[in-house]
């Protein structure tokens, strides 16, 4: 696999990996899901330009854990907000959503795949929710859709607690298995270990793997091009990063590292005109304080909470509060 | 070795890979080397409180070629102003300053070392000055410095050049031999190459390995850490990730990775009360432009003057100025 990202030697082989921009779901935790359609459109339209696989643009979630008078239509995804923005998708891309386990009325909310525009449903859950993910994976397949499930927080499970839901979520209905490294906690070693794990339960039993990496310690790129050499089939990324917390690897670098056959130019435009002009007022991507929940593994929630300053205190201050001793 | 870096496990045994925080020198880079004595004094306690080895506190170069009205004393490092802000070097740290070949009256400028409180001199060079460079290393070794010399730019040499010039570096006199990543260009397998080469050349000469790595494709701290696994003796950092363009790997994430070795409190002291206050001003750290020089192993000087905006270009306007198609 070549993966010299330098343009200077042209032509290289491009690595055969999907990508899948994940700039308006993951973002929607940043904004309640309250993107423009103007905002949707571009990011839809910048990834179909570019060659980006996939385009996920929200969540399919239920108005009964969201309000609506304070989340936006990506928070629920119903099908007329998707064909007002989206039309008939009539871009060479896939359009994804992803319902939340728990948190979405999903029978509801996933009609048959001849009445939607979207092809491919992910689900996310924490190993405890695996059960019912699974169910939302199973209706999801039933009703036609290629489905995943994204397994998250992989830095807070043991190697046992990681190869039990691994080997229930290959043994499911579900087309890929994602891991999600949700606190951007994992070294490059113990990122190592989760995805061989996730690799080895999923080969030979003819299931795709992913990974979603977050940028606490600014390793997201780093850990996805491994699991790109190491052999997965698709890695999401995100506009600018935009994503909850630190964000998440940037799909312009995924464009530059799989230049030739995808172009970054549509997604540098994007970033510059309709992602970074949001960044004062929603403020992800990487700082001291979600450097210290990603060496602590903790939430990034904690950190947003130090970032708002209401207690005043020092990053020095924050790190003995996260240290356990 | 143990990598993990979380803190959930204790205890863990740190990497023996020594630390070197560069913070003042490269970071002289985005303001003329003019840091007030109380910053490069904090640097220095920040740096010894935390257990780092080394504090690079500037260049020895000549005020023939920087206008000392223009740049500040830790661009000269006359011994007269290391005492007046380091005394003797109370601390438990070593002092390292470096030479630019090509831009130091290195006769002059280094004494001996027993009029000096500097421990390392580091000579960084390009591979076509590698003849002057070898020159500083001698004088300095024979003055009595640990010495070393810096190959900056690998990531525009053909694996020739860097065995030709890796080869050169190990029959001299310095006793470290350090690859640069001046321009963040390597992708993992790229810097694998130039780091395998580089520790081949030195292995059996008894030479130690350092590596120091810019921020453009964010891929700083992965490299660092894969040379930290990968045998390297000397790594560097700064904080905050203070230097030139996109900045290089932080020594807050290197205190944190070497816990408990490290200790990660001072330096998130120092980076939040002394270094994050000058970005606004400095305005270094990763940025689309900085990723599109390392993309193209381009000189970050071309993004710095994108930036300064003079010429109102976009970022896909840019990336098509460097792309030499």
């Amino acid at each position: 696999m070549e993966e010299k990202i330098s343009h200077k030697k042209a032509p290289r082989q491009s690595p055969k990996t999907a990508i899948l921009d994940c700039t308006l779901r993951d973002g929607g935790a940043m904004n309640s899901s309250r993107f423009s359609d103007k905002t949707a459109r571009a990011v839809y339209d910048a990834c179909a330009d570019a060659g980006v696989d996939y385009v996920e643009v929200g969540y399919k979630n239920s108005r009964r854990f969201f309000d609506p008078s304070v989340y936006g239509d990506w928070r629920f995804c119903d099908e007329s907000a998707l064909r007002r923005v989206f039309g008939e998708n009539p871009r060479p891309i896939k359009i994804a959503v992803m319902a939340d386990a728990g948190k979405s009325d999903y029978r509801a909310a996933i009609p048959r795949k001849s009445e939607s525009i979207v092809s491919l449903v992910r689900v996310a859950t924490y190993a405890r929710g695996l059960g019912e993910a699974l169910d939302i994976v199973k209706h999801a397949a039933d009703m036609g859709y290629e489905t995943s499930v994204n397994l998250m927080a992989t830095s807070s499970l043991s190697d046992a607690e990681l190869d039990d839901a691994f080997g229930l979520c290959v043994e499911s209905d579900a087309g890929i298995v994602y891991m999600m490294d949700s606190f951007g906690a994992l070294t490059p070693r113990a990122f190592d270990n989760v995805f061989s794990r996730c690799l080895a339960a999923a080969r030979g039993r003819g299931k795709r793997v992913g990974v979603h990496i977050h940028d606490n310690l600014q390793l997201a790129f780093a850990n996805t091009i491994s699991a790109i050499r190491g052999g997965a089939d698709i890695v999401d990324g995100a506009i600018a990063g935009l994503g909850r917390g630190a964000g998440n690897c940037r799909t312009e670098m995924l464009a530059g590292y799989f230049s030739p056959r995808t172009d970054i130019r549509p997604i540098l435009w994007c970033a510059q005109n309709e992602i970074e002009p949001m960044r004062e007022k929603l403020r992800w991507g990487f700082a001291g304080a979600y450097m210290l929940t990603g060496i602590f593994g903790a939430h990034p929630s904690k950190a947003m909470e130090f970032m708002r300053g209401e207690n005043g205190k020092s990053l020095a201050e924050f790190y003995d509060e996260l240290c356990p001793l």
